[in-house]
């Protein structure tokens, strides 16, 4: 079993991944005799809940199930479970400990983050996303009509518990989604794991057992490692923001296309394809940095373009709402190289609009 | 002016105290030049509104106008307010500025805890209750139909202001109200301050300009003190939770009148009297400080019995949903003495019943 901490003081907590961790009680040893209460939705009830709850000796009323898709990220799917707790007089001494991918980590943090100004709360990641990102760091949100994760609060679990088998029951699109925020590590800090990845893309796909372990291991100690310098990402802009490349362009297509037609990864994805774009388009990379990266994330499976009837003044709009904004001024996450992302807003306009123009040609 | 500081490291905050501070630039320096909105509701924008407008320069489409009331403090309100900052593009550089009462504090401070993911925001008390209480220390919150302030977060101003002329605006009612948490603070932890409130308390309902001054420093001082001690309210018992000192019993009133009919100060009142009287049954306190207590509160003008139509099971069905409760136990704020408050589940529970029994009688 692979082991890292994330170094925050007195909210340090541990990530813990291997395969098989959900029938194994040691990982859990942190529940102590605490009350618990499990959210979950019903695909993950089905795959991997009567095991955890056969290891946790969870009955089916401690178990919160929620319909699945990123629709359920939202104030109302909050105020329900805001519901739930209560009437099942859940109180400040328990644990919520949340079973499945990005929607559920971010809503389960959120509404422990909010319950009672704040309860302790588990995650349990199921994909590859979560586990390699979206768990680890304490972000919380829901999304607003106007905009992706707008709601929200910084809110650190007390561990995380990454069993890799839960990937083996992932939809392929799911796990390439998984795999954009792989690529993601590599392209914003880390070259060598960059050309890592070109070498060994194929056998993360198939889950080779060792390839697979090593992936998460090394993208979950660059996320700690991130999180402890910079928490709660300073607004000045912070170490924190570069983990966002190809987020803003991303979060427009998501909010262009409701949440709903494309994932997460596949949105940063094509989003990393324009940011490494602009970047080749300011000069700052060469043309054959933005075209490997283009490349990579067109073998893994992923959209390298944005979805028909995205415009460039629609993706403007759409980006003039992001976190990122400060003092009224648009910031990217850009490439100065491969591995040394930079959050900016000091670059030529017009390399955005060509980037925005040739994407949405 | 008096200045206090509630010391919390780099979030740290000071907390001015005078009469005129609405009319004065200087104690918004900490805004230098950045974006603000202001949210306030329609009396407070009525009365003191384009004095603040002025100082600050603030055009009236920075500032958000919400009804008065506590019901204004939901869910739903809060994502109205959400929409509104979002549909003005305002960014995480902004400075929520608050306006208002205990209701505009807490709604605002929650919507700036949340809004992408935690906001600045600054205080501007208007009422007794908020000047002492609810504007110092964090704690921010929207009720829930199954009980007040259980969906909130700990999130610090970066500055208090409170003007000691939005007092001389406050209904007569109201400013009782407030003073039943002046009162708290002698019960909960200073016997000679209850003393000199009981010789000054015709100056302070009058609004004597010294002795407001001395009570409002006096209180402030006490809450950030304990704030600095226990921020975020430890699950096993903190010295904050000494300030809720009557809100158990206090909040199963509210809950039971729907949060309309009884200010939260009146609710807390009675509850301190409940909470006196439960300590003398006890044996805690001689029945003389369960004496004082009740007539110090009647002398207020403020309620010593719970509203008819309330029974014995009732309270404890309300009163289970306290975020006190821990391990299924409801724990009490009770009295050891005059000004010696303690948080405790080791009391005999046909003490609290006698005391239940005796009040809706």
């Amino acid at each position: 079993m692979t082991q890292c901490t994330v170094q925050l003081g007195d909210r340090a907590y541990p990530i813990e991944i291997a395969a098989g961790l959900l029938g194994q009680t040691a990982c859990f040893d942190v529940l102590a005799d605490r009350p618990r209460l499990l959210l979950t939705d019903q695909n993950l009830a089905r795959l991997h809940l009567p095991r955890l709850q056969a290891t946790l000796s969870l009955p089916d009323d401690s178990c919160l199930i929620i319909p699945p898709g990123e629709l359920q990220k939202s104030w109302d799917q909050a105020e329900r479970l805001f519901d739930a707790l209560l009437a099942r007089r859940f109180a400040r001494d328990g644990v919520l400990l949340t079973l499945g991918g990005g929607v559920i980590g971010d809503l389960g943090g959120f509404v422990a983050a909010l319950y009672q100004r704040g309860i302790d709360f588990l995650q349990i990641p199921t994909t590859l996303l979560a586990q390699v990102d979206s768990s680890v760091g304490g972000k919380t949100a829901v999304n607003h009509p106007r905009g992706k994760n707008m709601i929200g609060a910084f809110h650190q679990p007390i561990a995380v518990v990454a069993d890799l088998d839960t990937l083996k029951t992932l939809p392929p699109r799911e796990l390439r989604a998984g795999v954009a925020e792989v690529i993601k590590y590599g392209l914003l800090g880390d070259a060598a794991f960059f050309a890592w990845l070109e070498t060994h893309l194929d056998a993360l796909l198939a889950l080779d057992p060792a390839i697979t372990a090593q992936t998460i291991a090394h993208c979950c100690q660059m996320k700690a490692r991130i999180v402890a310098e910079d928490e709660r990402e300073a607004v000045g802009g912070g170490v924190r923001a570069l983990l966002n490349l190809g987020h803003t362009f991303g979060h427009a297509i998501e909010t262009f296309t409701g949440y709903t037609e494309w994932l997460h990864g596949e949105a940063v994805a094509t989003g990393m394809v324009m940011a490494a774009d602009c970047s080749a388009r300011l000069g700052w990379i060469t043309p054959d940095i933005a075209t490997r990266a283009r490349d990579l994330i067109a073998r893994a499976g992923l959209p390298v373009k944005p979805p028909a009837g995205m415009t460039v003044e629609g993706f403007k709009d759409l980006m003039g709402h992001d976190k990122k904004v400060a003092k009224g001024q648009l910031r990217l996450v850009l490439l100065r190289g491969l591995g040394a992302a930079v959050l900016t807003a000091d670059f030529d306009p017009a390399a955005l609009d060509a980037t925005l123009a040739a994407a949405v040609a």
